[in-house]
C-alpha cells in the first residue's frame, strides 16, 4: 500500500527519503556512527544531528542524502541520545463510531498514569498514514506510536526506527509482519462463538456480513463463522456472505439484499455492531421482527448495543483493554524492554447474549 | 470551581503558582520587561526565560516566585518571542459518546488544513482540568487550547496568557465571562423548537429531562422548553421536570420515574439523545409504544438517532461545525487577530423530525 500525498505546509519535497529503498529488517543495528555518516554524506556531524532532530534548517537534498545513509546503515540513536517529548502518538485510519472512542479512552488512561499526553491523528480513511504525518512524528519524537487499523510502509518504519520511536499496531488491517508488535482480539474465535450460538438455537440458514476483505480482523471473523458451520456439519453457502465496510449503511444495504432472497436466512452474523444496526433498519423496513422472524448477532459490544431495541446479542471485544495493552507495550519498547518487541497479543472476546437472538420461526 | 489535584510525575509542588492570587483581567498587558522581572525576583534573565519555557531545571521555589511576578505584572510574551509547537490542545471534561467524536473530527479537520497535530486530553469528568495538564500545555506551547464543556480557573488562565497561548471554550459548562471567547449552539431556541413541535402535535402534558444544572447549555434548553409552554398558554408543572446527567442511565431512571406517574405525560423532551435512548428503554420496559403511547424528542442528532427504532426526532446541534469554528477562532487568536478575542458564537440548531413523535393517545 503506498501512502497518498496530502497537501499542506509540512508536505515533504519529491526528494523525500521516503522515496528511497528501505533496509532489510535483518540488518544489524548501528553499523555506523553519526560522524561516519556525516563523512560519507560530506556534511558536518551537527548537520546529521539536525536531520535526526527533525530541524527545518537543512536543505531538502542534504536531508534526503543523510536520511538515505541513516537508513542504509540501519542507524539507530542510542537511547541516551534520544530526547523524547512527553507524548504518545495515536493514529486511526478513520475516527468512526464509539469504537474509536473506547480506544482513545484506553490510551488516555495509560498516558495519564505515565504523565504523557496523547497526540491524535486520522489518516482520513487511508490504511497507511500520509508522509506529512510521519515527518511530524519524527520531528516531535513521542515515546511511541500506536496505529489503529492501519500500518506503516517500509520507509515510514525506517524513519521512526532511525529515531528510536517504537510503534505498535492495534488490530492490524493488513499483515504487519512478525517483527511488528501488534494487539488484537480473538476475532476468529468470536465469529465461531457467534455462529455456534445461532446454530444451538436451531438456525440452519445463517448469513454473514463481513467487513472489508483487506482487514485481517474481518477475514478472521468470517472464517470463524465458516468453521462453526463446518464443524456442525452444515452446508457453507457463499451466497449467504456479503462483504461490507463495518458501517451502518452496509448493514442496511446488504441486509435488504440478503433478506429479500426467496430462501431468506433466519439469522445473520452481522460482522460488527454498526452493521447489525443497519440490519435492524432493513428488517424494520421489510416488516421482519427481531428475534421472532430474524436473529441478529453483532461484534464489538459498543455501548449502543445495550440501548437499541431489542438489545443486541453481540461478541464483546475488550477495546479499552486492548488500547491500554497497546499503550503499555509501546512504552515498554520505549524503555528498551526488547523482550516484548515481537509480540502479537490477542485479548479474548466473549459472547454477550441479549434479546436479538432466539429460535428460528417455525 | 477548584481543580482537584491529580497524582503523577508532573504534579506541581505545593509552592505551585496556581496557589497565588491572579491578576485582574483589566490590568494592561506587559507592564514589565523580562529583565525587570528577573531583577525583582533576584534571578538572572535566563532563569526567567527557563520558567517561561517550562524548563524543568529551575528550583520550585524560584519558579513559583517568578511565576507570581509574571502574573502580578500581567507579563505577556511578544508574539515574536513565543515559539509554538505545531500543536492544538483539545481537552474534554469527559470523552463520552460519539458527541465527543464529532467534536474531535471537527478539530482534526482544521488542524489537518493547517499542518497542525491535535493533543487530546480528558479531565476525567472534572469541569476544570488538573494542574498537571496546565503545566504540560504551558511547557509544550501549542498554537492554542480548545476546552470542551470545561473551563479554566484564574491561575490556569494566567499561566496560558503569560505564554501567549490563546484558548477558546466550546459550549462552556459554567459562565466563562465575557472576556473568554466561546463557541456554542442555540440551546435555548432548540429547547423551544422541540417543545413547540410537541405542542403542535397536540400534546399538553410534556415532561423534560435536563442535564446537569451546572451546565449552561442544559439550563438554556429547559428554559426554552418552559418558554414554549408559557407562550402556548400551557401550565408549567415543575413535577414534570427531572435533572439528569446527559447519560443513558439517567434517561432510563428518570424516564421510569416520570412515566410511572398516575398523570403520565404523553411526551418527553429528553434533553439530549443519550437520555432519549434511556427513555426508549424505560418505555419498552413499561410496555409503552413510541410514538403511539409516548412521543420523545432528543437533542444533538448523534448518528445513532437515525439508527434506533423508531428513528429519533431530535434537535440537531452542528457539533463538527462548532468544533471547526472553535479551532479557527483559536488559531485567529494565535495569529494575533484580536478582533475576535471577546467573541461568543452560537451556531444554529434545527429540529429534525423523524418517527418518535406523533399525536398524543386519544
Amino acid at each position: 500500500m503506498t501512502p497518498s500525498e496530502p497537501a499542506g505546509p509540512n508536505a515533504t519535497p519529491p526528494t523525500s527519503p521516503t522515496s528511497e529503498t528501505p533496509p532489510s529488517p535483518a540488518r544489524p543495528v548501528r553499523t555506523a556512527t553519526l560522524a561516519g555518516i556525516a563523512r560519507e554524506a560530506g556534511v558536518s556531524a551537527p548537520t546529521v544531528s539536525k536531520v535526526l532532530n527533525g530541524r527545518a534548517d537543512v536543505a531538502p537534498a542534504t536531508r534526503a542524502r543523510v536520511e538515505g545513509l541513516l537508513r542504509a546503515h540501519g542507524y539507530r540513536r542510542r537511547r541516551s541520545e534520544a530526547t523524547r517529548s512527553p507524548l504518545i502518538d495515536l493514529i486511526f485510519h478513520e475516527l468512526e463510531s464509539s469504537w474509536a472512542l473506547e480506544v482513545i479512552r484506553g490510551v488516555e488512561n495509560v498516558a495519564r498514569e505515565e504523565g504523557l499526553s496523547v497526540v491524535l491523528s486520522e489518516s482520513a480513511g487511508r490504511l497507511t498514514p500520509g508522509r506529512t504525518w510521519a515527518d511530524q512524528v519524527a520531528a516531535r519524537r513521542p515515546h511511541g506510536v500506536i496505529l489503529v487499523l492501519s500500518g506503516l510502509d517500509e520507509s515510514q518504519r525506517a524513519l521512526l526506527t532511525s529515531r528510536s520511536i517504537p510503534f505498535v499496531v492495534m488490530d492490524p488491517a493488513g499483515d504487519p509482519g512478525d517483527d511488528v508488535p501488534s494487539i488484537g482480539a480473538t476475532n476468529w474465535h468470536g465469529g465461531l462463538a457467534a455462529t455456534r450460538h445461532l446454530i444451538e438455537l436451531g438456525h440452519r440458514r445463517i448469513a454473514a456480513l463481513s467487513g472489508p476483505a483487506r482487514m485481517m480482523c474481518s477475514r478472521a471473523r468470517v472464517d470463524g463463522y465458516r468453521a462453526a458451520l463446518e464443524t456442525a456439519g452444515l452446508p457453507y453457502d457463499p451466497g449467504l456472505i456479503r462483504a461490507g465496510n463495518f458501517h451502518h449503511d452496509a448493514g442496511y444495504r446488504l441486509g435488504l439484499d440478503v433478506l429479500r432472497r426467496p430462501d431468506r436466512p433466519t439469522a445473520v452474523f452481522a460482522g460488527n455492531d454498526l452493521q447489525a444496526l443497519g440490519l435492524y433498519e432493513a428488517a424494520r423496513e421489510l416488516g421482519l421482527r427481531i428475534p421472532e422472524d430474524l436473529s441478529v448477532v453483532g461484534f464489538d459490544d459498543l455501548p449502543v448495543a445495550r440501548w437499541v431495541g431489542p438489545p443486541l446479542t453481540t461478541v464483546r471485544q475488550p477495546l479499552r483493554e486492548m488500547a491500554e495493552a497497546a499503550a503499555r507495550l509501546v512504552l515498554d519498547l520505549a524503555r528498551g524492554d526488547g523482550a516484548t518487541a515481537a509480540t502479537r497479543v490477542e485479548l479474548a472476546t466473549s459472547l454477550v447474549v441479549r434479546s436479538s437472538t432466539g429460535a428460528p420461526p417455525a
